[in-house]
């Protein structure tokens, strides 16, 4: 317990070592940068709570990660290069040195790997539980900037990596799911607990014309798209790509699939993506290494999405999607 | 009570209306601007946490000014024009729609007044107190920022405003203040809950070479700033400028003096100027209608500030700051 640290020795000790160039190296009230020439910035924030966001005993490695990576994730989805975050830490009565090392550490690390320095921030004290915000920077080609609101009638709609992996570790983080092989368990719980920001995708994403995260549930996430873009399309859940665990524990419980289509936390990428960029969408996701799956494709209409379930028929779903709220 | 909104029909409801160009609405994951050609960027985030930074039966109006006047005066200090801000908002069980109309409807305000729209942001609940991180961006020349680090010996240090205010507006709020007329209470009470930051201040830090901004005490920041700088300096209590009703307390009870040179929540702005800029930094400020007090000068050397009491003699202080921490 170091709890009579003050604030300068705190930021000194623990996240002045992170700091970026235009961090001032934290001994300044602001953060200064050069925005990079020509190029449009990107501005995202999100905050997490203790006991909302997050377990309370999650490792403070795992917190520091995600919400750093939630914050990647909306960059990704947007083909942004990251620029920089500044992070606003409230901890609680109990925190100790070690937990802020720990914290400190992988966040040091994941800023360092991402390439998205820390600028800034503020500590202060909560009586509540530790919550954190991110708000984190970056780059895109002016004009260029998927929208959610870019979908247009005829995109072909694709979606990164594979979907339900967090909601279904989350569950077995809840002591509710089926029994599974331990690398399975394994697999889903680690989804749940460390976002894969998409960032490798940012070569495709300057082919697509409408892009999203998914951080509150497929189903929910890409109804909010077309919703936002003004137009409807088909989906086939056939072909929604899911990981070998996922599979798994949906054959063991078919229900799970509502779970995996409409859970949140997969912090995948959406993209819609114009027929004739199709091509090269898909060549600059390979090459990035990030699977990219055909998923359906937008029309002209302003309903809900219709989602074709995997016995060919129109399927709905109970709840859209997960809200954090 | 309409907890039972989601967050999209909130944000709908009550920020959207808020969002500047940039903010796309609110209905994207992420704001998108153009920064101003030729430019460098400020960015500042401060943390304000129900019951710590605010009083809990603070009236919604302002604490929402609050949260963003304590960043537009990070970016008075230094000389920045306001871009726009991010606000996280970590809402209570017990919100209400009226606090967060009228929450919302100051927030609007205070950007329009201040030139800073709402780019985006995100809205979570807490079992916690109520607590709100914003983040907020600004432009300045490059090369020009005036950073804690920039006094140099022989600069002379200028205070804007008035000084100790919101510390004895503080003490009154808690009921421990002197007897005082009404006027005299009011104003001091204002102060504490709404600071000014000054803005306006900005074609005059463009001849600073040092700024930072007085949110932990006077005594505290300064000396920080010295510090940052590696500079020594004399400060003349004599000159601290003093409003009519911080003298008319410290007349009623000599002892506040100390309490409104250490307090904090001024959020006045202290600039280090070379001899030479002198004479246009003072017509800048004057022009600009705020108030600029030479309170010292700056020295070689890498001990404390000297503080020259009203009485001619050093003065030392028991505590040097408040912190929030």
């Amino acid at each position: 317990m170091t709890a009579q640290l003050s604030e300068d020795d705190l930021i000194a000790r623990f996240f002045a070592p992170l700091a970026g160039p235009g961090g001032l190296g934290l001994t300044d009230d602001v953060a200064l940068f050069q925005p990079p020439p020509g190029r449009e910035l990107v501005l995202t924030t999100d905050a997490l709570v203790g006991g909302v966001h997050f377990f309370a005993d999650d490792p403070p490695d795992a917190v520091a990660r995600k919400a750093l990576r939630v914050n990647l994730s909306d960059l990704a989805a947007k083909g942004a290069e990251p620029i920089g975050f500044v992070l606003d830490l409230a901890l609680p009565p109990d925190w100790t040195a070690d937990w802020l090392e720990a914290f400190a550490g992988a966040l040091g690390d994941d800023a360092a790997h991402y390439g998205c320095p820390l600028l800034g921030g503020d500590t202060v004290k909560t009586p509540g539980p530790l919550t954190l915000a991110i708000t984190a920077l970056g780059a895109v080609e002016p004009g260029r900037m998927p929208a959610r609101s870019g979908v247009r009638p005829g995109d072909r709609l694709y979606v990164s990596g594979s979907i339900g992996d967090a909601a279904l570790g989350l569950r077995l983080r809840l002591g509710q799911g089926p029994a599974l092989d331990e690398a399975s368990r394994r697999h889903l719980l680690d989804r749940y607990l460390l976002p894969q920001p998409r960032l490798a995708l940012a070569p495709a994403m300057a082919h697509a014309r409408g892009g999203m995260d998914v951080s509150d549930g497929f189903v929910g996430d890409l109804s909010k798209m077309l919703r936002a873009s003004g137009v409807c399309a088909r989906v086939d859940l056939a072909r929604l790509p899911l990981s070998e665990a996922a599979r798994t524990a949906i054959a063991a419980d078919p229900a799970l699939f509502e779970i995996a289509a409409t859970g949140g936390d997969d912090y995948e990428v959406i993209a819609a993506v114009a027929p004739e960029q199709c091509a090269e969408f898909e060549a600059a996701a390979a090459a990035a290494g990030v699977a990219a799956t055909l998923v359906g494709e937008a029309f002209a209409g302003d309903g809900p999405p219709r989602f074709i379930g995997r016995d060919g028929r129109e399927a709905s779903f109970r709840r859209g999607s997960f809200s954090h709220f």
